[in-house]
């Protein structure tokens, strides 16, 4: 598999210093003094991180000529709702995990209460962003991200996605149930980042849905990875707990299909996901490298 | 001072009815059968309560002529934020909360976990139903209620308010900051409630100020009555546990104030909550009845 391309690697880091800039200007800063909420926030949030999200978003909108503002904002939305869900999953009651990209996650770091308050403020501050006028001049188009947002993050997607996987440590779950819990837990938000660009650009049906199907796939081997980077990385090359699902007892797609099965079907996912592209006729390249990449990472 | 009138129970009733009825066609109902994810969602949102907020929103819009649908539809949501709010604040990092409304808090009934992610979803679901076409046909009436609800349930309204509430247990604060903290605590919730009658309506920003300063009067209000149902209430009258300030060394306007003086307040602030509903010329009649009744009730 190819390693990263060097238009990509710019890219992604045009991406990085873009949404870290955008959201180093919306987070709150000057707090009361004795509340860590703000803090809390902004060391979630400004705390490096690979932002797939936000190079998703802002690729998609590159397609279809958006603005970059617009494109930045939405791309920290989804990346505010991406920490909020990180916050939430690393406290004691859900995974319990005391690292986060080679750093104490924030419960650790600050205290439960804490962590608890800054993810729900960082999940409503995703969605005030989204309202913002300064978003898209069309609130038509605001209204349609808020939605798909909301969905793709909720009870249905993302947070369900959650509690199937929290049920996974006691219920032996099949090939079939891991698929759609991951689809709900990673690949909703995922799908709703690279169809972002779409709904700000206010693309037809069939760019939509490519971007959708792209997403999907792209969402799905993503996930592969990370559980075969838990089942064979270290701590030092990933930067967070690695292990975690074999001592669980947990079900994923490396235990179900063992490593090899499931690195070739994460090379599948993401030669079909670069194909749903063929719609954009080469004006998609970098989310078609973007899937290459994702398969041959190491963290 | 006066007793709940006829017709404000009667009112109060209907909306009682009408966002139960909303929020039980809008909560996700079949879920996978070993996830509680929705069950416990419908079990905070559908346990009773007084549903002042939506009580609120539904009033205002009534001045303005807003149709029965859409104010039902903003109040579901408010209620969604309020009942989000209560299940992350009653967790055992947080309040520590055994009993709400007389029943089981979420985690004790359910678990911390799913009482986490039911909160989470709550949220994401308020913004949803609003983002939604049925809630208002013009988007920018929908964008305008979804950066009103970010601002006023986020990090510098509600979630900051509880924030600064936790502090409230080991540092020594005074009225000014005990009055700043209950209004980002609840004012803010209850202040957007009232308005977002005015922004369904499309009023005029004298409306608007009005709504929202009644609001902001009769939200203090309340909370001092909190505060001494806390301080002076049983556990059978308020349906949930009492004592809890006292215990926790923590000020409070009564503990401030003492009993008397906070009582007066509380008197106080309702009177001039219903001032400033002078200029809908006895067209606000429900919400002059509820300021009166806030300062009144038991429970």
């Amino acid at each position: 598999m190819p390693s990263i391309s060097p238009s990509l690697a710019a890219a992604m880091a045009d991406a990085v210093k873009a949404v870290g800039d955008t959201l180093e200007r919306i987070l709150p800063k000057s707090d009361y003094p004795e509340s860590k909420l703000f803090e809390s926030m902004r060391y979630s949030a400004l705390n490096g991180g690979k932002r797939l999200r936000p190079f998703l978003v802002m690729s998609s909108a590159r397609i279809f000529g958006v603005a970059d503002e617009c494109a930045q904002r939405a791309a920290a939305a989804v990346e505010c709702v991406h920490c909020y869900s990180l916050v939430h999953d690393d406290l004691p009651a859900m995974d319990n995990s005391d690292l986060r990209r080679g750093n104490p996650t924030v419960h650790k770091k600050f205290d439960e209460a804490t962590a608890i308050l800054a993810g729900d403020a960082l999940l409503t501050l995703a969605f005030e962003i989204l309202a913002d006028p300064r978003t898209h001049e069309d609130p038509q188009v605001r209204c349609k991200l808020i939605a798909a947002l909301a969905r793709a993050a909720g009870a249905n997607g993302m947070v369900g996605g959650q509690m199937l996987d929290l049920i996974a440590e006691t219920t032996q779950l099949d090939i079939g149930a891991i698929t759609r819990l991951q689809r709900m837990k990673t690949g909703e938000l995922i799908a709703f980042s690279a169809e972002a660009g779409a709904i700000l650009g206010k693309a037809s049906l069939q760019h939509h849905n490519a971007l959708r199907a792209y997403a999907h796939d792209l969402g799905l081997a993503f996930q592969i990875i990370d559980d075969l980077l838990d089942a064979e990385g270290t701590e030092e090359e990933t930067g967070k707990s690695v292990g975690r699902d074999a001592k669980a007892g947990k079900a994923t797609f490396v235990t179900i299909l063992g490593a090899e099965r499931a690195r070739n079907q994460a090379g599948l996912l993401s030669e079909q996901a670069i194909q749903h592209l063929s719609v954009f006729d080469g004006r998609a390249k970098h989310l078609e490298d973007v899937a290459r990449f994702v398969v041959d990472r190491r963290n």
